[in-house]
């Protein structure tokens, strides 16, 4: 049976998803598309696992989880990282899950890069180099004839990239309006709920996980901006970078506004909106019992086109084996298209 | 440049959406995937036009709305129509969309196995021949080394059946819960909104012609029978076919029930279900906001999967054009695996 040799690089909720959601889809993978996933190498910031024989890809994700490092696993943990796993052992795809930066875009840029120089497909995760550089990424892609592909820096478990790409091929997009960050939804939501304020939302936020220590990339409305310039290069063509976007975050609105939007039947939510006149992230007022009304940490994307009217997409826009589960996917469509 | 040969069987609202779908988007289609579409025949029930050069297919569809019949295609209009059309000229794919008949699935299958025996890819929108034989259909399509695509059946625009297999193809599939009739979430929509009752709305939507004359297939649940096999076979891997399904239709609920509803908060829709244990059309009581509070003619399904959670899509559940699109999606996904 033809192999396919992985090394995941960033190992932490979404890279530890990827290993499990290999372990549970490989036996359906090899019987439904004849190729045998193997996860030669994993690394997170500082080690690394690496073994060209593969390795038990529960067994990764215990150890990071028990102790901290991959270089705790058995035999085959090193204190190699970065750029060097990729020259350590034979692979043929990489599925990059590191923390995405939008300033340098590293360690993304590079490692995509590398990969790429490599002859290799990625599928990845990130959205920095995206946001930043697409153009210079997907044409590095073209360039060494290798598949690129980045459904879950999108809406996690969401599909709207190969969504819009694939099953809406016969449609021309005329724009895409949704809610793209889980966290600030998770935040209004709640505050529009329980009446109660932002600062004591949030702090409740961080308790339970679902706010970052450091916020700001979310609340901020960064994170929405990266997935709106994502969406404006790959669904609607325009050539755009992070500073493209006007962005607002949530962190100036009240209690006080919410309550009044909901006396007049509206919510508040952080809207990204896509379109060849405008690419904006900002709060916006959305009729209750719209499309627009969902809850928690829920994404929803409306996507209108020219032929199919308005489709509507909904889903998790967050979570390790949720995210993964897109990346996953990915690596089928790639499996389909080249193996 | 490649070419593919088209003949349109069927030419009512869906047929002449196709031909003008087809004439909007042939441009893009042949820049984007380097094949001419081409329609070399379209018929009606009782005639067609036919030239192996090609037809116009703006003309195809203004001739069809003003004679009412395909024969007054200038030179090329014939009385020919049926099963001897697919003799008459050479072609590529069949774009199937006759009439869905549930007692015999005819003309659909007898056009659908012969287009297979001539080797010939067919696309429909018929739910006929797969509610009823759903296994042989895709046996015979298989046998024959041919593909068959079928989005257009379940949702219209609303993009159910490859979004599922290709947008989630890393997830098993759990269940699928949906509104899968636009017509009748039209009517429940309305006696909600007005208070009216169900005789009135449904008089009222046939004078909108949103209801056909004759309005059985949809009032009683049998169109979201059929879609609910289709789902479950195509989907779930059930085994299924039309008899297998639960059907309660909406003809029996009143005002009174809809109204003591929305006073504890909720909404009665036609739901669909298609898990393991269940194939079933039935009103149902919905939460007011959930995802399923969609109105008008919308269609939506939520899908229930293990990896990626619930992932729920909403669309246009008919229309010429609408419906259309689903179909040349179909198409250009055989452009690229085929052409």
């Amino acid at each position: 049976m033809k192999e396919c040799k992985i090394i995941i690089m960033g190992f932490g909720a979404v890279g530890q998803g990827i290993a499990r959601a290999i372990a549970l889809k490989k036996e359906m993978i090899s019987k439904d598309y004849g190729v045998e996933l193997k996860v030669v190498a994993a690394a997170d910031s500082s080690s690394s696992a690496i073994s060209g024989d593969g390795l038990d890809e529960n067994l990764l994700a215990d150890i990071k989880n028990e102790n901290g490092k991959l270089s705790a696993y058995p035999d085959y943990g090193t204190i190699m990282s970065g750029p060097d796993v990729l020259d350590a052992v034979e692979y043929d795809l990489l599925m990059e899950a590191t923390p995405t930066n939008i300033e340098t875009a590293e360690p993304a840029l590079s490692l995509t890069l590398k990969a790429f120089e490599q002859g290799k497909d990625v599928v990845t995760s990130n959205k920095g180099h995206l946001a930043l550089k697409f153009g210079e990424v997907t044409k590095a892609a073209q360039d060494n004839n290798v598949e690129f592909k980045y459904e879950a820096s999108v809406g996690g478990a969401m599909p709207i990239i190969n969504f819009t790409k694939e099953t809406l091929a016969s449609c021309g997009i005329n724009s895409i309006i949704g809610i793209l960050n889980g966290t600030t939804n998770y935040i209004l939501s709640r505050m529009t709920s329980e009446g109660s304020s932002y600062d004591i939302t949030l702090k409740e936020s961080q308790e339970l996980g679902i706010a970052e220590t450091d916020p700001t990339q979310d609340v901020e409305g960064i994170d929405a901006a990266c997935k709106t310039v994502i969406l404006a290069n790959s669904l609607l063509g325009i050539d755009a970078t992070y500073s493209d976007v006007e962005v607002d975050g949530i962190s100036n609105i009240t209690s006080q506004a919410i309550e009044l939007a909901k006396k007049d039947g509206y919510l508040i939510k952080l809207i990204a909106e896509v379109s060849p006149n405008q690419l904006k992230v900002s709060p916006r007022l959305v009729k209750q019992g719209s499309s627009y009304d969902v809850n928690g940490t829920l994404n929803m994307a409306t996507i209108k086109t020219d032929l199919a009217g308005e489709v509507t997409v909904m889903g998790l826009g967050a979570g390790s084996l949720e995210t993964a589960s897109a990346m996953l996917t990915d690596v089928i469509s790639i499996l389909k298209s080249k193996y």
